[in-house]
């Protein structure tokens, strides 16, 4: 059996694996839902941006950790080990982030509507970048350090125009989108004219992101001919050569066997090359290139264990196998349709024959998490696994249903860790008067 | 200005109030994003259910508060005080009915999969009934019941065979279904000659729910026929009359001027009517008849206010208003595309000519709350007041983004009180090692 990912196997019990731990025994031991991380795979992801970033970017070149896919302080603590940067979208992430020890200099502030608060709160932590979204920010951000009596770094976010072709909802380099600055309306520039002569604000570049899912290199090259003409223009309009590009995440995962394989040092490669080339035809200094992935990080290193619950067929209709858990920590087949690849952790080695709907715990018809399933005979008790969740899962979990969420263990070494403890009724309502 | 509810006003200032209390002092006291439930609404719309309940079906009818759609400790204290019933789909719900007070025998529990151990919990915390959704659950109860001794009542949740035209997602009674036992294919039939077996368990009669945002009587009317014909066959094939009947929730609640105001005492006067007729034409006595409502004491109760950060025009494409808030604690949008209606709350004696899309605070661009909003010139600092907002918000409220979730303020007698405490870093970080 050909798996999805190379962290998965099947033990000599017919029970799948993960980094070789016995994903049944973790779901007796840990209880379920439970989110398994795979230590190693995290640091091997974090590792092939850096390393495929400097070789091919250069020293000064930098892929920042996009929290927002998984957050929380043990994956600030691995991040920072693997000397990445973060990406971080609110005073929560910061605060996570700052609370794991992550070097601040290495964050990056993102979001279409940074509060006051949060901004005072980033300068005080000493962050690196603000990634400023449109006016009414730089105008805060610019108020904030000249009280504090600072010049801050920031670079603007623009909009090349680009559709990647991937899901509008998660679509985002678009001129008609809620983020950042539209470079083909002229109000970047005139954006940039505003950041150049204000007192307290150090303009260093920009900051691109064309979307989610993209498996092809083209839009990432489109967006960055688009971002070097504008830098170029800049240079010669104004005399202002950024030094920093960033280009965003949005690099595809693969979730199910039919979505290609990605070679991720390859593509980065290929944009480097595109990059550079466009560089010299425009006489520009090569800038310091900056990438956000996050779910290429988080995403294939995790997968979730459900108990099976009621297995129930509708004569004439179709099957449905409900779990213990659902939209509450995977909103994604609710918000998205997004496809997942389902296992019976227990029975491995069984003929996946019956075809099925898993369906969530939630009072809610949209709590599915796939449809048209194969599973061995599933039977309530049974071990279901839910393969490549790293990314938007626990990150989006709610406690809809007043459902708690799930615990979170890292294995490493055939050995399990909690990072993030399951949570608990008195957690769950102690905001509660 | 005819307003959406009859407890939203506009005062001498020109500001929002509800219940009478100015909005724009709410957000300024509590800060934003903020929910504002006004007590007496909340009260009014439990004793429409209850009053009207029992002046159409008979002192032993019983309306349960659907926990799911807005639950904490104070709504349950208010549900009991109004003398109401409790439909809860977990542990966790029930736990805070428990912590609040609520008389458990007035508890109906819920849901496509419950665990074992939330059977237990809620048999040792003596919960009136189960809504027993399907077999494999029949023999939990039973199995654990007969551990400890009892006879457990329950009603079959049952699948009438009803799409109430409604949006697919929130349409729970057609055949096809992760909810309940079908009529039509016989299994409820079987289920209950299973159940009529069982030595610890008592079933006294059904559930069905046929959806959500079911505007019309007729879904809920063809639903009675079904399960009274049923009803009445199996009094006459096993000898057994059924003495319950729940039909659910889903009465629609008013969103935006376009739907229609709703009787709610009037469509349950219908709706008493049409079961009675087909009662005395079986010649079967009347069961108790339970409803649930949910959405309809809470939705309208309740708004939403947040403050404007960036307010951005996209010269030639469209302009966004971006607010302190969004999916996290109101997914509703990007769930279902549901209809809001939206108030700049501190300008509303001013002409709203500027067309907008308001816009969340996650770094998503489906965190979109409404499209194509009418707003008076709106500026960063305004009060963006979202009506209708007591169902699924709250309840469904995540930490996306690592977003803080909002405070929740009732208030009465132009009073505030704080009844879900604003969440903290150290709270939503809390759980992480």
């Amino acid at each position: 059996m050909k798996m999805l990912h190379d962290n998965l196997g099947v033990n000599e019990k017919g029970h799948l694996t993960i980094a070789g731990v016995d994903t049944v025994v973790l779901a007796k031991e840990h209880g379920t839902p439970l989110i398994v991380f795979d230590e190693n795979k995290l640091r091997e992801n974090c590792r092939i941006y850096k390393e495929s970033m400097a070789r091919h970017f250069g020293e000064n070149s930098l892929a920042l950790y996009a929290g927002k896919a998984f957050c929380c302080k043990e994956m600030y603590r691995i991040a920072a080990d693997e000397g990445v940067g973060a990406d971080v979208v609110s005073g929560g992430e910061l605060y996570t982030a700052v609370s794991a020890g992550f070097p601040t200099d290495r964050v990056f502030f993102h979001g279409n509507n940074k509060t006051d608060a949060e901004i005072a709160y980033a300068i005080d932590n000493r962050i690196g970048y603000f990634v400023v979204d449109n006016r009414e920010e730089l105008d805060a951000i610019q108020a904030i350090a000249h009280k504090k009596g600072i010049v801050q770094k920031i670079i603007l976010r623009a909009t090349p125009g680009i559709d990647p072709h991937t899901h509008a909802k998660i679509s985002t380099g678009k001129v008609d989108s809620k983020f950042g600055t539209a470079v083909e309306t002229g109000q970047i520039e005139a954006l940039t004219d505003y950041a150049l002569e204000l007192e307290n604000i150090d303009l260093k570049g920009y900051h691109c992101h064309i979307g989610s899912q993209v498996f092809d290199i083209d839009p990432f090259c489109d967006a960055a001919d688009i971002m070097l003409d504008f830098i170029a223009k800049m240079r010669e309009h104004k005399g202002f050569e950024a030094s920093v590009l960033n280009l965003g995440g949005g690099f595809g995962v693969r979730y199910v066997q039919s979505d290609p394989e990605i070679d991720y040092d390859k593509n980065i490669g290929e944009i480097s090359e595109h990059v550079k080339s466009k560089c010299s035809s425009l006489n520009l200094k090569m800038p310091a290139v900056l990438m956000e992935p996050g779910r290429s990080i988080v995403a294939d290193a995790a997968l979730t264990l459900y108990t099976a619950g009621s297995v129930k067929t509708i004569t004439g209709y179709k099957s449905y196998v409900s779990i213990d858990g659902g939209m509450t920590d995977n909103p994604r087949y609710a918000l998205y349709q997004s496809e997942y690849t389902v296992y019976c952790a227990n029975k491995m080695n069984e003929t996946p024959d019956f075809k099925c709907t898993v369906a969530g715990r939630c009072c809610e018809s949209g709590d599915l998490i796939q449809e048209n399933v194969l599973l061995p005979s599933p039977k309530r008790g049974d071990i279901i696994a839910v393969l490549v969740t790293g990314a938007y899962n626990y990150s989006m979990a709610s406690n809809y249903n007043r459902v708690t969420r799930p615990e979170v263990v890292s294995v490493k070494d055939g050995k399990a860790k909690v990072i993030i403890k399951r949570e608990t009724y008195e957690h769950m309502t102690a905001l509660d008067v």
